[in-house]
């Protein structure tokens, strides 16, 4: 089986852009990404595209990896769309190593874009709840906010998990994210600011929740054997895992589990020949501070149940010995949805090779890394283990 | 690399099923594939579907491919859904045979469906028009029959084709459909009807353009050293090729060539070991009757600018020495957007095993079949080639 390797990665700014359409923003990923490679990139030897996107600006484009790929200058090449909500970041990360691994293509670009904000003729509401189970879940009146906060409700009822604790994973990322000049949110929040803001769905309030944004991400992916031609370091993709559920989480078979996470994980560390113990850094989903809390366990991070109890000990703090999201996350960072699950290994390549733009944000002398993006509540799961 | 094998193949009834969502079209194929598996056909072992879909039954649904891999029993694998416009379902099968090269699964479901008619929210012009360059076609007042009205008046212009050979391709497709009973339409057409039809974009009348329409099909691709386990008459995958194209039709090379369409087929001919000439039957891409004229020109069955002459000799019928579109092709089966390049294939393994329903239709005693699905105007094109 072919060894797989980044060998460049790059990311826009992440925010609000009412200049900037998913065209512009695959650009400036693109470019970054362009730029990040040490040597001998040529656009040329690029044959594949694998282009993260959901809502498409309004669902106003089809056939949009082409597109995106003739603006950046490539065209005649493979490209794919992929959808799978706000993990379609992490599997077009996932088909892009399959690519290389089936020998089809040599240099594949794996990206995502999104464009959130400014869009005309679709309310934000009806196009994230899209990603639910729609004839169970959406059309009987919930929201995404609403799936998790049913799910965090639920949490506290059987482990004793508190409020303060899902505020902790809020300020924790955000202490992060002030970090990462290409958050969102470039700002550090108190607990107490964090426990008093207005509720969105009880238990969850609007700290609780991540923003829409605006942005794209892009990673150049090849065959290990030829990463060195690229770079002195490159970072290997050696694990991967992917899994779908029941959309509806009233089908699951339990509410506090992301059954997803816990079967792509496992099947990455298997891949790679690792436990979660390994892990030195995990990018995870965090698109509401409870989903955060749930990765810990459902990656295996700490026993089911202990989240609370787990960041309350400052484990998964910068200088913690588990440090989650150092990025800033979906919470700070910034969630434009195709974007996130290759924004996220994006940070972790950056990260394992030392590269951190503000060095107060770097974890230091890590060699694994793992990545988690999740589609829905749930409904598909991506991991990915990094390894320099 | 590993060879890759078809050994089931499954479609629903192509047409307007007011009665049916996207779940229902999904499993209708989905029984339908299984049923063609001759031996040891076990859901269990599928680990991986890929699902072709553009419009989600209107923009309605994201994560789809969990949700209608969960509808038909199948939870907790691998699910994608490719969205490449109308090339979806080609696209989907090409990432289901790159997947089984991989390694990563054995047994992967490649599929699509589309829900077309009925459908509340949506206007299917706009639908549709988001598969061209949004910004500088659709925009701009174009629809998909009014680019392929500029594609068919300038091959007019340059080659001589005249408006009889458009509406030969309508006669032809409609005979061979009418022995479809899965086609949407199955019924012939005279030329002198096809000639007299309303237009609707000039020199395009009812006649040369494809239908919406409501359907499914399903593909279950495996390892070729495991196909025999499930069939005595495996259908081989032995090349395939993909190509994206500018989307806009007055940036491209030329008007009259889809270099998507070139491209894919000499990249797959390639890795098949191959000629245009070796094909006894091809499915192609006939969303309106002058792409079908393209794809005799750019597959290389005839020279550029002799479709017209190719058709009137009658080479393309089905007792022709190089039938094309035995089915009914888009234009009388239907053209269910996303089923539509699984949909191809599901033919071309009936053909090729010798198992099409009607004999009438049957092309007899042939090995080698290509797919051709175009998506959007040919801003992505794949071919993939299917040997017994």
């Amino acid at each position: 089986m072919r060894r797989v390797a980044i060998v460049g990665a790059g990311q826009s700014k992440y925010g609000e852009f009412p200049e900037k359409g998913i065209k512009e923003l695959f650009f400036e990923a693109y470019k970054d990404m362009a730029s990040s490679v040490d040597k001998n990139f040529d656009p040329k030897q690029i044959e594949s595209a694998y282009v993260g996107n959901l809502g498409s600006g309004g669902f106003q484009l089809g056939n949009m990896s082409a597109l995106v790929a003739e603006y950046v200058g490539l065209p005649y090449i493979h490209t794919v769309r992929v959808e799978n909500a706000c993990a379609s970041g992490g599997y077009a990360l996932v088909a892009a190593v399959m690519d290389v691994m089936s020998g089809a293509h040599k240099m594949v670009l794996a990206g995502g874009v999104e464009k959130m904000t400014d869009v005309s003729g679709m309310k934000q509401k009806y196009w994230l709840g899209v990603s639910g189970d729609t004839e169970y879940e959406r059309l009987a009146g919930t929201t995404f906010a609403g799936l998790y906060a049913l799910i965090a409700h639920r949490h506290m009822h059987e482990f004793g998990t508190k409020r303060e604790h899902l505020s902790m994973v809020a300020v924790k990322n955000h202490k992060n994210g002030a970090q990462n000049p290409k958050a969102q949110f470039q700002r550090e929040i108190q607990l107490e600011q964090a426990m008093k803001a207005p509720i969105v769905a009880y238990p969850l309030n609007l700290f609780d929740c991540c923003s829409t944004t605006d942005g794209a991400s892009s990673l150049l992916v090849c065959d290990a054997e030829v990463a060195k031609q690229f770079t002195d370091t490159p970072i290997y993709i050696t694990g991967f895992g992917t899994s779908s559920d029941y959309l509806a989480i009233h089908d699951r078979i339990n509410t506090v589990t992301l059954e997803g996470t816990k079967r792509a994980s496992q099947h990455a560390y298997k891949m790679a020949g690792l436990t979660a113990k390994d892990i030195q850094l995990a990018e995870v989903h965090d698109c509401f501070t409870i989903a955060e809390l749930l990765a810990y366990e459902d990656l295996g991070f700490c026993e089911k149940g202990k989240a609370g109890q787990f960041i309350e000990e400052g484990h998964t703090k910068i200088d913690g010995d588990k440090p989650v999201n150092a990025s800033g996350g979906l919470k700070s960072k910034g969630h434009p949805i195709g974007s996130t699950g290759t924004g996220q290994a994006y940070e972790m390549f950056n990260q394992l090779r030392g590269t951190v733009q503000k060095p107060i944000r770097q974890v230091k002398g890590i060699e694994k890394g793992l990545v988690h993006n999740v589609g829905g509540s749930g409904g598909t799961v991506s991991v990915s283990i990094m390894e320099r």
